[in-house]
């Protein structure tokens, strides 16, 4: 790169999200809140975010803003083939750079297409147009490869780093590249712990620990939520090489003296993760037999590699005669009680155990709404039933509320809750 | 331009959102999406989003910038009691003006409190401090009210709308005050009509309408994509009161002819809505025999309001067994030509079909990976089998790619588009 052997450090950055679709709302920025908590965990401050639209002026105009605040500055989004994919060219000209054609990335993009029987659409070889002698990011996910590219401003060096706009391409490119990269050029660090809990409300889980948050000093904690879920990260700025984690242990620590029974996690795992880790460290495997949530367990214990040896299989029961002829249910139980009645919770769970086979039965059963059906339960209104080898068969009423995708949503997260505790 | 217009008419707006924990990417800043969607439908165009933290130099420098730009600034949350909630203080300041207390809204501020018993907290009186002279935004949701505050950058009147943070805030006192109070100095709106497409990429749908968007004037065109479909926006900005949409109707009527094939809908409903309506629209029912996608296809056909009357439930069948046992596929064709194979997905299609007596059976096999257990198969390989009222079964193999997620989130909406092109 440069005769400089000494890279220097780098403190702060702005954030730089290109899309008109994003000031148009038809899309909400989760980037820049990825690329916010990624640079905060680096000990790096972050002093304004941006979002502009296709627009080679304007995005022009941002970039210089920014290089002259700071010394990062990261964009993404715009690294697409058409032609309002803009932002590597606007960046490669702001800071002095014209593009060449890179061959190795070119053969790359043309091979992603011919490996699928495609031909290769033309306009993709823009993607292989980067700035002459700059550090090209690989991109295993997608076809647009990323930059970090050096510019000067008054004098000063700052860094451009080009990332791709869907968060599955981004989110590798920035943990393979460019975190260890902006790991070398920063001095401090930033280290979190992420204490995660079920079962307990923002507002209640900040009372019980609102005397440490009141005299936090190089620790502080930070509560937030949700659905259905409340995180509280614990964080001190420290040296890079210090490794005396102490006083963060010794904050956690207090925090689990008052809130461990909420705890599922102390670290990076969601719920669904820490419930599937859960059944494989057991040997225990699972079946489910969903109505309100219509499959969305199923997908949620399906999500990670290897689940197959855990997940033997679901039932998405959304009708009376499914509950009876899939799971076996009674009948008499349907007409009598109801399908959202915990009798049948009960018996679906049992049921779907007994046909798969399995350690863990689960079971879903109440109303979405918005509409009732000929069903005589609330809507929001569910049974949460579990039947797990020697244990007996518990079932839990839940109300659930709020619109249908998060009352769902709710009833997902309080199943899985359940399921911990009776695991843990 | 200048001389014909009323000096009040608003055309470009900038907005700035006030939030460390933005900047910290705890909090995905949905309020901007929000605003950017009401400021398209009112014909502003916005130029720029920004998110500044809770830090009145870089707040002010940040407010004075976006004034020198545009017309209108909103700025949205740092309205509450507390020492961070510094944008009243700050925009005031800004656009010269110097805070008063507002003795009609402090009365309102401690009814607030006295009303549900409590004592009134003597921060909150901070929130009764408000630019002389300006225009007060009632809060009926909370303690916070918001202004509208004129100022001057070189000569030009520029207002400032100052809303809150919390969204169940924001929105209704941008429906109640901010929308109509814009209505009277706006003479333009924007019209959008949204083409979807499926089964087409990005490049492909850009590269047939390539001329439509070379030689668009009054009307844009622009092309975006998300995994598996590709949309594209066209636009047009015309006076308020003209209905008239001949040039739109002509754009889209020629992408259509162009297109046609791909497009499963010009409005606001994505496949999986559209999939379920026309199943409901034609009186058919439809149930499901997921293996690869785990319980994604069920949980997208469940998502809407009445979707128990279109969809008869579904088996997660995870395993051989669950295959053989709840959807009636052979054993025999299963250990002769594995679970990833077009007679296990015609047979998966025609049983689950059958077993659920609906007017369609859709089933999905594939590996979706990292590991591939015994199959033979390749990881993202998957048949897709349809069985429907009056057709003959068909089966389509696709290879998905990608990371576990995106590879069944493509398999998702692959078997919806077969779907949707068997029902059109």
């Amino acid at each position: 790169m440069n005769e400089v052997i000494e890279p220097s450090a780098i403190r702060q950055a702005e954030v730089i999200t290109v899309g008109t679709e994003l000031l148009l709302g038809q899309t909400v920025n989760t980037n820049a809140a990825q690329l916010g908590l990624f640079l905060s965990e680096l000990g790096i401050s972050v002093y304004r975010m941006s979002v502009v639209g296709d627009n080679k002026g304007r995005l022009s105009e941002a970039i210089s803003q920014a290089m002259s605040r700071v010394d990062l500055v990261i964009l993404c989004g715009g690294l697409g083939p058409t032609d309002d994919d803009i932002t590597m060219q606007v960046a490669a000209t702001v800071a002095g750079h014209r593009l060449v054609r890179n061959d190795a990335v070119w053969e790359t993009i043309q091979s992603h297409f011919t490996a699928r029987g495609f031909s290769v659409p033309e306009k993709n070889v823009k993607q292989a147009m980067l700035p002459a002698g700059q550090t090209v990011l690989e991109n295993k996910n997608g076809t647009a490869p990323g930059a970090i590219i050096e510019g000067k401003s008054a004098g000063r060096t700052v860094y451009l780093v080009l990332l791709p706009g869907p968060p599955d391409e981004l989110t590798p490119m920035f943990e393979n590249a460019v975190r260890p990269w902006l790991e070398a050029r920063t001095e401090d660090r930033f280290e979190h712990r992420y204490i995660r809990l079920a079962g307990i409300g923002e507002s209640a889980a900040e009372a019980a620990i609102a005397d440490l948050i009141e005299k936090q000093s190089a620790v502080t904690i930070a509560p937030y939520a949700s659905v259905g879920q409340v995180y509280l990260r614990v964080s001190q700025r420290k040296p890079r090489q210090d490794t005396d984690d102490t006083d963060l242990r010794s904050v956690v620590a207090q925090i689990r003296a008052r809130l461990g029974e909420y705890i599922y996690e102390i670290g990076p795992r969601d719920l669904p993760e820490v419930v599937h880790d859960l059944l494989k460290q057991k040997n225990m495997t699972i079946a489910l037999a969903e109505s309100i949530t219509g499959g969305q367990l199923s997908a949620e214990l399906t999500r990670f590699p290897g689940s197959s040896a855990v997940f033997m299989g679901g039932v998405v029961c959304y009708s009376n005669a499914s509950k009876i002829r899939d799971v076996g249910v009674d009948a008499a139980v349907l007409s009598e009680h109801g399908a959202v009645s915990a009798i049948a919770a009960k018996q679906l769970a049992e049921g779907v155990k007994a046909r798969f086979d399995v350690s863990v039965g689960l079971s879903v059963t109440g109303l979405a709404g918005p509409g009732k059906g000929q069903e005589s339960a609330e809507i929001g209104t569910c049974y949460i039933g579990l039947a797990i080898d020697g244990q007996d068969t518990a079932v839990h009423c839940y109300k659930s509320w709020g619109s249908r995708e998060k009352l769902t949503r709710r009833v997902v997260i309080h199943a899985l809750m359940h399921l911990w505790e009776a695991l843990r």
